[in-house]
């Protein structure tokens, strides 16, 4: 199948099928798709947790609209931002970087002293904003495997993140919660949105050729 | 190709082959990956800029950082995102889905109602956080469609933005330009990014599972 027939085929699951759960080597295939992708300088600066616990499942739920999603899918991925950038986190990133690539210690100083120059002299809400967008590349990356896998998924913003942020500790962690989602199976007898058709906006909206 | 395949092959490319253009059929491919992406209540509050024109690819190369890269690329992809959320923008696209899926006029009337209630009382900057999120899941579905197509790609961040936002008349569009997607086919023997490692964080400090 085509990348973009899996594109097609995706859709926002809004009922999933509590017997059905997802195969660990598939929600292994959808993390790790998180985890390789690109980021801004390489900083990869989120992570992510991957909830089976039923227990905090249901906890979350009145966090996110009463979304009974969230209680009934196989996985629930949450993708958590650093809320701010730091002389620790670029070096230790940079030092994986470079032992990864047998490179000269040195071999990037230049590079990270300017990207800390940068980003440790603004504001940690304007640095959060920076790595919640990075964020979203891995979370699109996720969306793009698990429909490349048919396994359901359900792109989430709509929760209170603080309320997530404490259920699992991410402020100690110095991270914040940006998405979710929620993976599984699709009920389908059961799904309002299942059938109906995927709009956008007409193409010659969307798109504008320079030639 | 597994898509997970795809997506180690893939990285930013730092030398293009002038000589090399991406079929237009492909690059078709790579934009209806950005239409199609999903979108926070599928508002899908950005457009894409397809860039061939030479003259306009020279001149966006001294605001994003002299990189040549975005001279040689075969198509320069420009994504800008909604400056701000506007009544007509959410009814527009809400009378599109309507109609697209024969449903009675005001069937998203209370939806769209707080959508409105809730975004058109909040400052500018704070919505265009919000359209730019989106438009970064668009960025990744077409960095995922050109990895399976085996079309190389820079996602790049790194630029002025309120130039590229000039030469491309975006404030008169009410957008703002957020990432750039140069593409095109690799030159591998003048590239030196193609040949080293792709190093990320180690996954057990990336991962955190909650059984």
């Amino acid at each position: 199948m085509e990348l973009l027939d899996a594109f097609k085929w995706r859709y926002a699951t809004k009922k999933y099928d509590t017997s059905k759960k997802v195969d660990q080597t598939l929600v292994d295939k959808i993390v790790e798709a998180a985890w390789i992708a690109p980021t801004s300088s390489g900083l990869q600066p989120y992570e992510v947790f991957v909830i089976t616990n039923q227990e905090l499942k249901n906890k979350i739920v009145p966090f996110a609209h009463d979304q009974e999603i969230v209680a009934d899918c196989s996985h629930l991925l949450v993708f958590a931002a650093w809320d701010n950038y730091t002389t620790e986190r670029i070096d230790k990133i940079y030092n994986f970087i470079t032992t990864g690539r047998e490179q000269p210690a040195d071999r990037y100083q230049a590079y990270t002293d300017r990207l800390k120059s940068i980003y440790l002299n603004r504001p940690a809400e304007v640095n959060f904003e920076h790595t919640a967008r990075q964020a979203y590349i891995a979370f699109a990356f996720a969306i793009a495997e698990a429909a490349s896998l048919k396994v359901d998924a359900t792109p989430m913003e709509g929760f209170i993140t603080e309320e997530v942020d404490k259920l699992l500790n991410l402020s100690e962690k110095g991270l914040k919660s940006v998405t979710m989602l929620p993976i599984g199976y699709r009920d389908e007898a059961n799904d309002w949105l299942v059938n109906l058709k995927k709009v956008r906006h007409p193409k010659e909206n969307f798109i504008t050729e320079i030639a």
